[in-house]
């Protein structure tokens, strides 16, 4: 890319220096900065990065609760063409050991915690480590502010995100600053994020659901409000001190809004953000952006920036996750790399701007991810006849039944909506004459029935006959790992095998 | 770029294809196509043009009025990595055959007209030409399809738009897929283009107004409506009738809407536009979009793809022009290339990436254009202090006295300020002591009066000292090419000369 296309997140920092000296970035506690004061913290602050080793493609850990810093670190990495990497900070030491090994990174920053002391015990000493704080102010002062046009690429990483334990250890997720730049500009259109927007980083840092919206405020040069976690009284007096007009929020966190706000003792309306409940409602601004209209809805990971896909480009089509980003493309492909045909459920893949460059130190996998030049999500998906896409659930795995795909997700969503199925798993059980048959793994809800045949058939109603399970086997309970089946405890228990590859 | 990555014009429209099966793409007179239909057209197409020679890089020219053909001939382009330039019809044979020789197209689309088949005469007829209509329909349609995933960069150009007589002579500014891409996202942001928002194409479309528009109601899947040529009670019919959201209007167009509509036998209500006058306010829905609140108000050129600030990221700001697109970078740099600090004049530079690749076959005004990394627009511009921006006018020439760089542009600014001038212009006049000193060529108001000290005095109250004009000469009228004074007339006239580089 030639330099006069070039915007990294330090350009854009720069920019703002200039068209917002008066604006401020970042509120952290007591601390306010305008742009112009965090451009300069930046620029010292990729002085200290340098001097303490941290050349292009190096890697930066923050060890820690939320902080302005975080961003910060971020924008000194993009000036440098480092890499800055958010970790779960309440990991176990294992854990975190992983990660320092897995990173190897230049400079740690981190807060003070027995585990991340233990996890440091683990592993070789190399980086250099500085706490965040006193030690890390007088670091980042002492040092000779670098060069804000430095020679980098927009295109190589810069934030390294951890997920996915599909295979049982995380993997760091690479995300360029053009891909950082694409998937703000797609939240600035579905949000219709507006001059003047204030953002709460009230949920984690390290996940990609608080730092998309911390990005395309950055964007838009807007306002971040950090705060170290979600305390339902402070996240109250925070809205309305500094005007909050969005922040990190679900569910449960609304609730416990409403609750720490009964007697109305904040005022939020400043807070533009989606409809809950009649109590929620009258204390906030509903908004009626796509975003919020939609109710935040659509598919992503962090392998694509956060969202691939918008309800709030589908609303009253057919598929629960709408149409992807303006900057994306999405196909449905089967486990040949082919596209399979609206209705038929296959794997979500996608290209554009926004999808990440890889993981860490795992090229391989980065290979299987990206055949055929489609990033493949891991994650099954379905085109509606109206174009809109559904998400199914993860892949995980395929069974093979007389050379037919059939993914346990699929059939799982299917058994579910039986009124007296309560949890669903389905696996593959090895078949003489077709390699695997799948087998489904039933438990009821209190007080309900359903033969074996009843279920069969509920199934061969909702999706292609030839995926209904051969056999049921009712049971108290699916075992899982997180929020998925654990299928390697289901094929043990339950006799599955065979599968393809396998 | 690698694949995961790519986004272009062509890869949008396989987008749509599958997204938005049922949706209208393009509605032009009787003919409707649904997103499908386009898609098969574009690659029937880029068959037919490939089978033409029109292979990467290549030209495809466009002679004739709006047409939903300039959007599939610029689509096809993109599947095949070649430059489409709709040109001006209602140029002279002489001017056609200038864009003719320049562009060396490969093939030429055009409509009967005399002055095209005048200037084709002119030229060696190496271009297949085919006749806009029948011609090209059965052209199109016996062409085998091609790839539409075929191996193209979307950082070459796709799209080339003549623009700016500057030195004489138009030059084609060349936008790549990347650039129209990222353009369409600032609008969408700044526009708050939702789904289902139908655009009218009213004016030309060889004009990056009305292209920008065309294009960003293409990246979001809605509806682009083509009409010949602004006709007022026909765009009022296919308001009404296409329940169109925004149209390319400005002020004597509206007003031209509002008469055609006096008796109100059109439901314009769908349009969501710029409030303009009471009637025109009730005729349609004001829409408070940044885009629309702020009056479409901003600085932009072809070379941007369309806008490079918005005043929607400005407003109440001092700047006219207000901030930048969060896509791109401004710096308002000296004849140096050093920034100058807020509050002073010099040229509006960018970088981002909307910005074009060049113009097509001008190496040496390319290099030009892009000293230091940076995109020179050839117009001023200010920082306010709040860091929004003013444009002042075209930079066009620059006057040196006693080291000191004048801009014409800018004194000529401060003179209009003046209650008693109608009109005026600077030049520089050659000095033994400072090189060059300022003249202004002053027009009076009707009836009104000023002494040359007098408003000698008032520029030095506007503007830094050493700009105000050393000499103030009266005269009936300036010399116009185009908007701006003619300034090579002006010298002669009035004795300027010296120029720095001259």
């Amino acid at each position: 890319m030639s330099l006069v296309h070039r915007l990294t997140l330090g350009d854009v920092l720069g920019e703002h220096r200039r068209s917002r000296p008066l604006g401020t970035a970042v509120v952290d506690g007591d601390l306010r900065l305008t742009w112009p004061e965090l451009d300069a913290r930046v620029n010292r602050l990729a002085g200290a990065l340098a001097a303490d080793g941290v050349t292009a493609g190096a890697r930066v850990l923050w060890l820690g609760r939320n902080s302005f810093r975080v961003l910060e670190l971020l924008l000194a990495c993009s000036r440098l063409g480092a890499i800055f990497c958010p970790a779960n900070w309440r990991q176990t030491a294992d854990e975190l050991a992983h990660v320092l090994t897995d990173l190897a990174p230049a400079v740690v920053v981190w807060e003070e915690s027995e585990a991340v002391e233990k996890a440091r015990g683990q592993v070789t000493p190399d980086a250099r480590w500085v706490e965040s704080g006193e030690e890390y102010e007088s670091w980042a002062a002492a040092a000779e502010p670098t060069d804000p046009d430095a020679d980098v690429s927009p295109d190589s990483p810069v934030l390294a995100l951890y997920t996915g334990a599909f295979d049982g250890r995380p993997h760091a997720a690479l995300l360029s600053d053009s891909a950082l730049v694409a998937h703000s500009m797609a939240l600035l259109h579905i949000r219709q994020m507006e001059d003047g927007f204030t953002f709460l980083a009230c949920g984690p840092l390290f996940h990609v659901g608080t730092m998309m919206f911390t990005l395309a405020t950055f964007q838009l040069g807007g306002t971040i409000v950090v705060t170290p976690a979600f305390e339902p009284a402070e996240v109250c007096r925070l809205i309305e001190r500094e005007r909050v007009t969005q922040a990190f929020l679900f569910g449960p966190m609304i609730d416990a809004l409403v609750q720490a706000n009964k007697d109305r003792a904040y005022d939020l309306s400043s807070l533009r953000f989606v409809s809950h409940s009649p109590e929620w409602d009258e204390m906030i601004t509903v908004d009626d952006s796509p975003w919020c209209a939609s109710g935040m809805g659509g598919y992503g990971q962090t392998e694509v920036g956060g969202m691939l896909t918008f309800l709030g480009l589908g609303m009253g089509g057919r598929g629960t996750a709408g149409r992807p980003s303006p900057l994306t493309q999405v196909r449905i492909l089967d486990a040949s790399g082919a596209e399979v045909p609206p209705g038929e459920v296959g794997e979500i893949c996608a290209r554009g701007g926004s999808v990440f460059c890889g993981y860490w130190n795992r090229p391989e996998l980065n290979a299987a991810k990206t055949a055929g030049g489609w990033h493949h999500t891991g994650d099954l998906g379905r085109r509606e006849p109206d174009g809109t896409i559904t998400f199914i659930g993860p892949k995980l795995r395929m069974i093979k039944s007389a050379n037919e795909n059939i993914y346990p997700a699929e059939v799982e969503r299917a058994l579910k909506t039986h009124p007296a199925i309560a949890d669903a798993a389905v696996i593959g059980v090895p078949d003489e004459r077709f390699g695997q048959s799948p087998k489904a793994i039933v438990v009821l809800k209190d007080g309900a029935s359903a033969t074996p045949e009843e279920i069969v058939e509920h199934v061969r109603t909702e999706i292609a006959s030839y995926k209904k399970p051969r056999y049921v086997e009712f049971a108290d309970e699916i075992p899982k790992r997180g929020f998925t089946p654990d299928y390697d405890a289901l094929d043990e228990r339950y006799g599955g095998g065979a599968y393809p590859g396998s």
